[in-house]
């Protein structure tokens, strides 16, 4: 944990006053007399759980910084019958996004009541006039099984669009909350809109649900899909294995999702146990040397007749030769394939030194991608999609929704949004050191660093 | 959250002073400098996460009650080379049992270099010489591969056997640590052991990691196995659906897994978004009268012709005659079968006012517990393993394993086990208000009651 | 292979003269000159592979039988445009039904143009009038997704309807082709159905298209579904294993469907290789005595401490006292339930003995039933509905499509319907020695017969 | 069907006259006096099951075609109390290997008594003494379950050893029966190894299992593993449909396996019906021109936005300009990777028309080849090995055993291996007809053929 909780404002914005009974309320008298408990806007969850640390603000008289809980208030801010709601799904594809769609129309059909629900096709280039992409009408009966489905019914794209038309879109088509679902650049897209919408005094919600299929995202303890993919994953590393298993030097190479950050192949690794390499963009290693990757896996060759790599996408960026940087639509830099680069190298090592060896390579990334949830993600997309809409009729904004600390919280925007880097694996925590004990890897370093990560 | 906790002492007992330098250490040194943080027994984590009572105790000048929070020790008590440990599973089959063992294995092995590992045959019964049942010698290649199976391979078996020939067992055979993997009858159990071994002054650590698949023991926030019994929940629930649509009047009733706690049938529920009724053990509910279920079934197959129903195995127990009570053999109170009671009631309320059904009664129990858990369950079972060993070798002992908050922490094994209930749905939280809103299915009362639950 | 051939007319009847060019032709000459090979009514599949069998036929002088061969015809009967054709699904629940509804409309859609298709709702109910059902339009739309999703979008019952008024409803409503998919008493039912139609001079051909989960229908190789159902019940066969080695004296009793006919047992029990007992309806046995099943189960706990048991549910119905008889609404003898009966036999059997033992019972019927077919079943499908459209077209009628040694063949539905029994397990056959093979059962029999089954 | 049945000899070669009682006698008369029917070498199973055909060969007066039916025999060849056995498993990985391997022991072990059987490890190169490696003994104990696995036990390699060592090695190691399960290049390694055997008068039983994931061996009508390919084949289509749908103008391209055949590639289009384009090596398109496959796609993007394609790996290997040929070890001819050279035409095609497309290609190919195989195939596995046990303890010899008309039969190993070309999809038959009404793609071809394909 090295982000600086001090500096952070936690506090969510809002559009103006909540003054309207929250419907949700009737509905649930009907229920149980003590059903509903509304959540009222003081409930806070403390972000930092160490003790010690807690104790030394509380003897520096410092803010002990926490987040809004997420969940439904009493009163809320739009009148349901006149509301106009939009939703967008923007980037890649990640189990759980027609989750996310279906949980947010239901709850704003059944328990809000609100009739006009929105869905921007592809992407950000729903908005543009261009494009010529009309909306889809989002009934109850539209969303109803879509959960069965990997993909997303809207579609999505990549890439920005004029922020300038997409508020001016909003603004003559009426929308009175967007509920936007993406990735980093989505969320930065969301603050830009959102700031506009500021500027020319709308009355405009804008609510994310943060997308990441890396599990990258900071003030997120965990994105919708991460189990799922990891789920499927492991899958693709089994497969790996026997292959390796199979022939004589058999060497099993798996790519898989990953650009900053190897929460995928990190996890995976340790549902298997059949790894005996992972690499990973937080952790440096060398390929050639006395103790680099190439000597190791000789090794491991020598001693067992087979290995399983596993490597995420981003991991040994600086191998490339320092070309021109490449971006995507989505502004991000693209990273170069390791995942062939690595096949590469070890199929020329092991030829220079005239050792046959039986390398397959399996990149299963857009079949994790385009899979429907796994009914753990089922569950925790219908709590994301249920917690935004309650954010939205409340008239908050510029907030995503998060899971911290087994609660479900509603985080500023532009703190997740700001982040300088992605969330990434904590080469001194837990879950890395649990890998290398699972792969007995050691550091393939040629000198160890003796400083921190 | 309705635990005192002011009275709950989370202080982890130890058998003595641990002095040698862990060789996890030497290991690490070998890998990144920096790559090793051991935790040291003070670093604590927060119990209560909700602000407004946090700084109301600080006013008070209250405790904050936290747990230790789990990994390995810079220094242990048991000598590697001389320990011998032990292992039993107890009750009924859960997914990842075969996990647990697994890490247990290979971290005392690998990474503490423990030679002599044992697995007790058939829980309790391997311990007591009647049965005659030999220890099952546990190398890395016996448990290599049993995370792919589901089960045990030590095997188990129910209800309590004599405490005082366990721990002469213990003695005679050297064990230094046991592991002890089971639920709440286990715990008890595993404290009764421990009390004995304090009694004769023996230097015996007892180790528990929590099973039950109803996720149903305090201050363990999510028990192993349970996702993946969520996963399997739902499909047997998509079964019933379909069963339920494909008859004029279907309706497909599933009786799942939680004596006293409906956490499986609830966030199945929620998986699904196909159930119309779910009753659990937590929420009362009528059966006859306006309000009652029958009649809100008859009022559902009106509007829709097919209903769905998940019952947990616990709900409606007040509905069975005050017979006397039937004790499974771990002394646990039987439960009467809601399932075919169920089934009974609503085929008789339909053929009295003549309305002809199609019910499918679907019991998916056992082959929920026998599967081998998802990889989000081995990951988890992988951390449970590790973290118990971190403890024995520590010489820590009377703990249990758990995870609270998204940490791993250490709880007196006292505390789990002296709660006079098991955890529970909370009617007036989150879970239960998202089923109420997935299912629609009202109070199912005649007349609501207006205090808590 | 016990029917007797020469008895059978294989002869398909049709409705008239099919004068019209198939619009099939039109479609593919515009694909490959040579794309498109029509299958004439004269081409036929040899019943009776065996050489020796067939030399004897032809030194006889005695036909040889066969079947005429499925597939588009050169002529149809039917004016594309102006037929009006129907579907109806009868009977339990079985993957594959859905496939079949959705490669019939888009065969007809398609291919040859017909525009109104119509879903006949809940079975025979459907036709008649007090039930008050409408027909629901079948279009690709309506049909594109169906394949992902168990059960039947017509919805079924079971159970006879009065065959004057199902034939009214099909003279009054212009249907053309009535397309029905059901068991045994559903094509009794068809049978009579077009004798009907017959007699009243109306043009109507009526297809069916045999569905038994169970495979028990004569002159049908395989049905479809049965694939998928013997993968799911390998699974719940995988659980009781699972369950059985868990504890001392572990039994796991499994039900499998089979009312007649032991084929999903007897396969499972191949696919899976852990099964000790499989028990069918074809092949007596003894509970009872020295070689009896109870005693033959104690040994194999002595000698291994636990047993996997497959019991088909119309297994060991003679254990029954000849109460009288109960039928189901479709006519078909209820068969008592073998499962529950075994579990008290052998229950008390090893309590008189005082023998523990832990037994867990499995009934996964429906959660099989109500799955959607897999891969296999679904290409298998999607060739059984174009080619009960390729006979409806043709002008053909009483027929189901059928398959036999690897091709898709027209069978006069009186043929397979006048059977007197269904198709059974040969207990001289390779299956059935495959598994007592698999399982060293033995005979079960206290005395052994000496003459055939 | 366009094999000179008329030209091959369907005798199965013996190695002498088999003059023991086989010991599956003796087993079976405990179990029901009818049990075992043995199969006698003369009963036979037609091969070409067209009606009108047979009659014109009656007519004729020649031979009827028919294959031997596999089976146990009453008498047999080796002494199972001497008789050392082994198995070799050879090439690429496919579903089902373990499968076999474990059938071959089982039945070797318990229905005939042989206890010597080793595994011959890391296929041909087992036998070469360079490699230095050791049998694997094989018992019960080791394959149990070992079909849950995916790979082989054994290991694999691919190319070609030299024969006159092979047959060395099992002359000097007492080899009598050699279990060679393997595709193409190693039924005709078999077939040289036999004819050694032949030359040097050896009593060497050479009994083949033919393996090929791509279905592609003639006399063979389906391959084990080839259901389950297709089985997860769907999985892979499914996913490049949702990404295709996911976007604007999006693309999914699925390689799937096929040199020579495309069977997987149009039976998984068959399953999953989503498929737009399936390209095959038996079947010629044009790129290019009107009518071509890219201006195809074009116009399928205009009418729908997104696309899916299916190629076999061997598909239009012709647009390859004649480089010179490369062969990999085993001396097939390796085909240039149509699936990125489809990739880059198809970017390149739009780029040139500025038409932004987001194209996702996907290669699933080992992630299929390394899966345990499906319980259909376990079923046909255990089917597969337990002839082949027959015909070799009855001294039969170079052999395949094969499934055949829905029976098991033995087909002489040089017949199978000597087809000049592999078994191919029949660009008239009911398969790829089906395809193209399922995808409705076309010809894909400017000017169209008039003769045959």
């Amino acid at each position: 944990m090295t982000m600086d909780f001090d500096a952070i404002d936690t506090t969510i914005p809002r559009l103006g006053e909540a003054s309207i009974l929250s419907p949700v309320q009737k509905e649930k008298s009907r229920v149980h007399a003590h059903a509903q408990r509304f959540i009222s806007d003081d409930e806070r969850v403390i972000i930092d759980l160490d003790l010690n640390r807690l104790k030394k603000r509380i003897a520096e008289g410092r803010e002990i910084p926490s987040f809004e809980k997420a969940g439904p208030r009493e009163k809320i801010y739009f009148d349901p019958s006149k509301l106009r709601a939009a939703l967008v799904t923007c980037g890649g594809l990640c189990p759980g996004l027609n989750d996310i769609i279906r949980a947010i129309v239901l709850e704003l059909y059944y328990c809000y009541g609100v009739r006009d629900i929105r869905g921007v096709r592809y992407g950000l280039q729903g908005f543009i006039s261009k494009y010529n992409l009309k909306y889809k009408e989002l009934k109850p009966a539209v969303v109803a099984n879509i959960y069965e489905m990997g993909g997303t019914i809207l579609g999505a794209s990549r890439g920005m669009q004029d922020i300038a038309e997409i508020v001016s879109c909003l603004d003559r088509d009426g929308i009175g909350i967007l509920f936007m679902i993406g990735g980093d650049g989505t969320l930065r897209a969301a603050n830009k809109i959102a700031d506009t919408i500021t500027e020319k005094g709308l009355k405009i919600s804008v609510i994310g649900v943060p997308k990441t299929i890396d599990n990258d995202i900071h003030l997120v303890s965990r994105s919708f899909g991460f189990h799922t993919a990891v789920d499927i994953a492991t899958g693709a590393i089994k497969a790996a294995h026997k292959e390796a298993e199979g022939y004589p030097n058999g060497i099993g190479l798996i790519k898989l999702m990953g650009r900053h950050s190897g929460f995928i192949a990190a996890t995976a690794t340790l549902a298997q146990q059949d790894v005996n390499f992972t690499l990973i963009p937080e952790v440096d290693f060398d390929l050639e040397g006395p103790k680099g990757f190439l000597a190791s896996l000789e090794k491991r060759l020598e001693d067992r007749r087979h290995a399983v790599i596993v490597v995420a996408e981003g991991a040994g960026q600086r191998f490339f030769r320092e070309e021109q940087e490449e971006r995507d639509e989505s502004g991000n830099v693209k990273p170069k394939d390791i995942g062939p680069y690595l096949k590469d190298k070890i199929t020329s090592y092991f030829k220079a030194k005239d050792i046959p060896i039986n390398l397959k390579y399996i990149d299963p990334s857009y079949i994790i991608r385009s899979l429907p949830a796994n009914s753990n993600d089922n569950v925790y997309c219908s709590y994301l999609g249920r917690d935004a809409v309650h954010a939205g009729m409340a008239g908050k904004t510029k907030l995503i929704v998060s899971r911290w600390n087994e609660e479900f919280v509603y985080v500023p925007m532009c703190v997740a949004a700001s982040a300088p880097t992605p969330k990434q694996v904590e080469p001194n925590g837990k879950l890395w050191f649990s890998v290398l004990e699972a792969t007995g890897q050691g550091s393939l370093k040629n000198e160890l660093q003796t400083a921190g990560a």
